[in-house]
């Protein structure tokens, strides 16, 4: 008798219309790709139906129950309006059909759903993201789902924590049921790996100003900075979250650091000049120098022939001291390019200082007073 | 007689020729591979066709439409031309079947599609890429497929923005029919990290011949950009888009770039050794030194044994003079190759710089001024 | 006979209840992901149960075995409750069916189950994960399984030895049975490429107190250190586990370096500063220097003039000491700000390697004292 | 009609062996792997063979062609000798029947193929492949493939060029078949990032040379060249193809660039330590310095109590002239020894640009001047 | 009277026992897994087997072979009994049978499994896999396996070569069959990117003990060789292959690499501080130098106003020489200071190259002398 009713086991909708009862939904989040926008779920959905062709009289038949294998008999499919890629799998081949013709089954959904996480505030970043699930209907023929409760399983396992779940209905209408699942970022670790070295690498440049300004420390210490800077964009732009409508407001956290990175260096480069010759232009220092060491030379070729032994020990002496002095000199003029120079420096750390607070207050304000809104539900126009 | 139907449900096409009805289709960028050159997306694409056989006399089967499985009944089977990899799903397992013989489906395909997009003026890069839709057909017999309209969804998700979907068909002919898909880059990414890092070290380096030649502060400096620049590119290998036909101009900027990095550190190299000696080759500057040192040396032990007292205080003060005007004197051809160092490295200078000001013009004409053009449709011959 | 037989092989379980025998379960550890927090295995399975329908009389059919593929027949199906992915396979297309109506076989599978592995101590972990293995069970109606013996092969291969693996049942009920796989890390790679840099970059760090404060070693060397530290947190982001609950120490540890790096680098810049200038002020250095000259140069010029002969020569004698006397001053008033520098760069260092002391013993304790407990059977509520 | 004929459409070989036609092949290769060499294309192979029991009398049905389903007749099943994994897809679900019995199908074939490219001249490989293309036949029985010409699609797209494909038959064969592919790399991309760096670091090494040798320039400079170059080598790693028969010829590039790196940074170092010393052995500069010293002082303290004061004025500037001329002794064996290593360093470098122009030659022969010769049809025995 | 026959297709085995010739293996290593221990290899195995049931009289129905499709007709299945992942294909979809019964049919088998390579000195390691090819068996029932013999193709493509196949069974058991694969590594790349920079690292650690202790050159130097191992470390982290029971050892020499440089960094760093200070503890090196100063200062100043002018001359030129006394007293306490560091430097040295060299013997003598034994039948208990 079994085989019989097995036979008789292909798809029926009485009146075009049936119900499907989803007792309970067990959600899981398997993972969350900044990169690409989609996030991957795993939910476990039990189905209860009714199918009058499959019922029968326990007075000829006496079995409350019986277990039909899940390949011979119609099952409702559920899919997921907003899915890029979904797999639903029978949890087992068989399920259980009561006299009354109510069948039990469930199955088990691999969803991927394209989500356009809000990533303003980028390692701070919690969203809501929906699950349009549905079954089949058009033009007034097809099932409709009626939900439970949904409960999450393993919800802070990895580094999205699935905060809430949730069901809902847009409009009302219930063909157009969806989960809203509430994400956050476990900001800890793009934390440590993106922020952090970012401020610390901007401190170590605000830091390096203590550094003196003429010897060979603060240019290739600022030089480093920047190019370790450029180093370290690259490995990590493959953690960097893709773009979207809400581009992370982090992008031009990098922007901004780079380029104030590369203006301090030219700005040292410069002074070192600046301290050196004491303009911009081609410093002729050498010819200075050279023409103090000539006018010795001369004085001294021209008077050391002539003059007497007492005063020829005089002019020696005279000599050693108008080298000193002409040394002295020059490092006079030397140390006014230098006090100058670092006068300029001064007041370029105080601009920079300034730049940076003014910096930090505006990008504060930017991704925690302001917010980006996304229409996660744009996929039902 | 639903099973009785279904018995008959193998594909039918009468006259050899049926006309399938699209009369709407969704369209989704999924991703767009630059190294590859290819682009997937995905298409919802509702189907209605008219299959006589299953028609059927409502005065005798009192319903208007019926439910049958997917499995048993003939669908038409969509494909792309010129896709390399395209799967088609059917977006539920039970289709609506009228009474006069009108079917409803749907079907969703990820295709990949083989696209050359013009990456000619790369981190700017926007262009069309063709998805060739068709049907089967065959000698004359076959389908016809009939378009309605084309709608995008999550169309600025990703890297790249479809900007535009429309329907066309080559030549007019009906089985040549394509999605004609503008697509256009997100340059803020690539743009960061690839073409400012460049930039910027190119701006480094004018930046560096700020730093006096003679001192170990400009050679370091220029190497370290260099050694930095080969590690960004290779970094970055992996992010440069494929070749083809276009190959994108941003691959000879780097050529370019790394070019000319090396010749200033070899410029730099050189004049540091001709600040040194006055000429390129080997320089005898120790020996010149030497002999000077030796000349104070046998003078004063030839004479320190028979001059007087008096003498003597005049003799010893005198070399202490003459050992001055000895440092004085090479101090100052030091000066002199220091100034003709600092000559040539100004001329160097100034060529540098007009190199790079005529190449930023031309590479802006390459990139902006000339376009390369690309035939999207080469696979229909 | 057989094909007769054949015909009726639908699954069948007469009292809605029936036993399926494991005798013995082969457990192969595949990989671990600690990134993802989950496990692969591979499970060989041999099944053994009755099915009173295709038993046969010996006496009429002369056959003890008959060899029935398995497409035709009923088999029960396993499924891992807790399982992300599960595969299962025949190990062959055929069965064996013994007269009386037992039928041998054996499945295998491959399970990736979601197992928040303990990763407390990271490269030191150690723990259990489950994997729930049973079969459909529903409404009082279903199969129960019958356990043997586990073994496992392979154990020592890959990173993760599977030291233990036994069969329990959560609290005692009998459709909850599962594997308790006792895991244990090599921690060998991972200490070489994880905890062993950052031990010897902060052992570096120390010893790099070694070097004279003032010349332009110590910063360039810390500097180095602080970015290396960097690019190598970088680049080993993806071999930090994943977070969890008991998110590893090792990443707090890594913060702390990180820290630690930067705040001695900072304190050699300002110490720096202070042995120059005796002040975190922009000091004046260039201005007291400057003055000295000036006044030497002054006096020089007023005097130069009216002295005599045997006056000019003391007064050039004097003005040499003058000038050697001002240079030794300088030198003594660096020496003073040196002096103190140096004193507070060793206060700085007790303090430094204080921490560091504290620090070990505090990590030790948290890694091996404390305990973090995660409920690894939490998917049954 | 038709579906009594479809009950009779499983494979008919009337006299055990069948020709099948095929009238052109559309080939596009997909990707190169120069790391495990395999190739992959895809073939669009339009089928047309002849059934007898397809056919039928025109009079009697009809219709001069009918569309069956692919999945109720028997098509002819293509496969690659030589593949490592072949993918055959029907382009259609249906297929044409002609009245004759002539069926005309089309199948798509996404091949990988292991093809041991010549990659001996790596940037410049050039290499056909050969793609065994053929039917089932066994003892003589089986089926035999009529071939009409072969085209190209999306020959220029990706990093290997399609230049030619062609249709050979080994030994004239009818049942060795292969499409002999003949591919040309896009040496661009690997010539920038993999020979010219290597080219360039080389050139700044020699520039290198230019450098002065005792200062703190030349060493950091060449050490960071060589610890680039292992860093360089090893990012480079995976984009270096893998051996087989003909390793590429690049490897051998690299390790000599390697090696003679090292060599003129120890060369360097070396005579670093001899311009210091004049002796490789650890010198005692220390020592002569420190016996100069105390000779002055010995000298000064043992004279200074006895002598007159005019005396006393004598000997303390003798006593200043004598420090000088030791100043000056130290300076001239210091010269000395540089210039000793100057000369050595001379006589390095020249032997160092000898063994690169010779290597240049060497390496330019063999690349260009010798053949390593593939047998690619070797799977055939 | 062909589709009757398929009617009687499914399998049989009359006696429970059936023999499978495999007249010869093709096998190929598609790839081997050092990190994970496992190998993929590719097998076409021909199969020949007696079915009576499939027999016919050739006088009745006059063909000697007929051509019958694959999914009809039972066939028999291989497995690996140590496989990971098994995928067996059909070479085709047809298969011939004889009129005798005896059928032809090939399989191609991509297998892969995991074999503990024996890695324990890897650049050089050579080892035996086994792949245990066998057929269902179970209580006297089932199939035996009747090998001819095995050949390999593309035996020396890829990283490993294929030395030799060649079919063992396990204690002559019939169902124990297994290939024995001896792979060889090509062992040049690993070489050239693993052992050589390691070498060429230590190489320049020793050579830089040649540069002169007291200057900045030789701890930059260190410091950069520890860093770029550490780095060099991290990104090969992904070639060093997996453990297992014979870690290999050139981990060990990794780790040994990495603390010998580490150490002798620390050395030069303390010695440069015992070279200018005399002692290990915070030198005092300010505060002498200082108080000679201010000895300097005292002296003059209470001197320089009762003294007279010809007195005055004299002081003034004793001061001179005081001053030059001093400082040549201060070198020569300086000089002592670094002859000590500069003996213990050369006893360090020592110690280092004997370390070297032991360690030299000890690494080769491990690796070539003992090897470490890997049972790779484990998997058959």
């Amino acid at each position: 008798m079994l085989i019989a009713k097995e036979a008789r086991s292909p798809p029926q909708s009485p009146r075009c219309i049936s119900i499907i009862s989803v007792p309970s939904i067990v959600y899981e989040t398997l993972s969350v790709d900044t990169k690409n926008l989609r996030f991957e779920s795993r939910l476990e959905v039990p189905l209860s139906w009714e199918d009058p062709d499959l019922s029968w009289n326990t007075s000829v038949y006496h079995h409350d129950m019986v277990v039909l294998p899940v390949s011979k008999i119609w099952t409702p499919e559920l899919h997921v309006t907003n899915g890029v890629q979904t797999t639903i799998k029978h949890s087992n081949k068989d399920l259980l059909v009561h006299s009354n013709g109510t069948i039990e089954h469930m199955v088990i959904m691999n969803t991927v759903v394209g989500c356009e996480v809000n990533l303003y505030n980028y390692p701070f970043a919690s969203d809501f993201c929906a699950i349009a699930l549905n079954v089949w209907a058009i033009s007034g023929c097809g099932m409709f789902l009626d939900f439970g409760n949904v409960s999450t399983t393993s919800a802070n396992r990895g580094d999205w924590l699935t905060e809430e779940v949730e069901l809902n209905a847009k409009g009302g209408r219930d063909d157009r049921n969806y989960l809203w699942v509430l994400l956050k970022m476990r900001s800890e670790n793009p934390f440590l790996s993106l922020v952090l070295p970012s401020i610390l690498i901007i401190l170590a440049d605000v830091g390096s100003f203590a550094l003196p300004l003429g010897e060979s420390k603060r240019i290739p210490f600022k030089v480093k900075l920047v190019l370790s800077f450029i180093m370290f964009l690259n490995i990590l732009k493959d953690l960097l979250p893709g773009g979207g409508q809400c581009s992370p407001i982090i992008r031009k956290h990098f922007c901004f650091c780079l380029v104030i990175l590369v203006l301090s260096t030219l700005q040292s480069m410069v002074l070192t000049r600046l301290a050196k010759c004491g303009t911009l232009w081609p410093c002729s220092l050498s010819k200075s120098k050279d023409s103090l060491l000539k006018d010795t030379d001369n004085e001294e070729e021209s008077k050391s022939d002539i003059k007497a032994s007492e005063e020829e020990k005089n002019t020696a002496l005279q000599k050693v001291v108008k080298f000193l002095n002409k040394m002295a000199a020059q490092d006079q003029k030397n140390a006014i390019h230098h006090r100058f120079a670092n006068k300029v420096d001064l007041i370029c750390f105080c601009i920079y200082l300034t730049v940076l607070i003014v910096y930090s207050f505006i990008i504060l304000f930017f991704s925690f007073g302001s917010q980006c809104e996304i229409n996660h539900l744009e996929f039902w126009h």
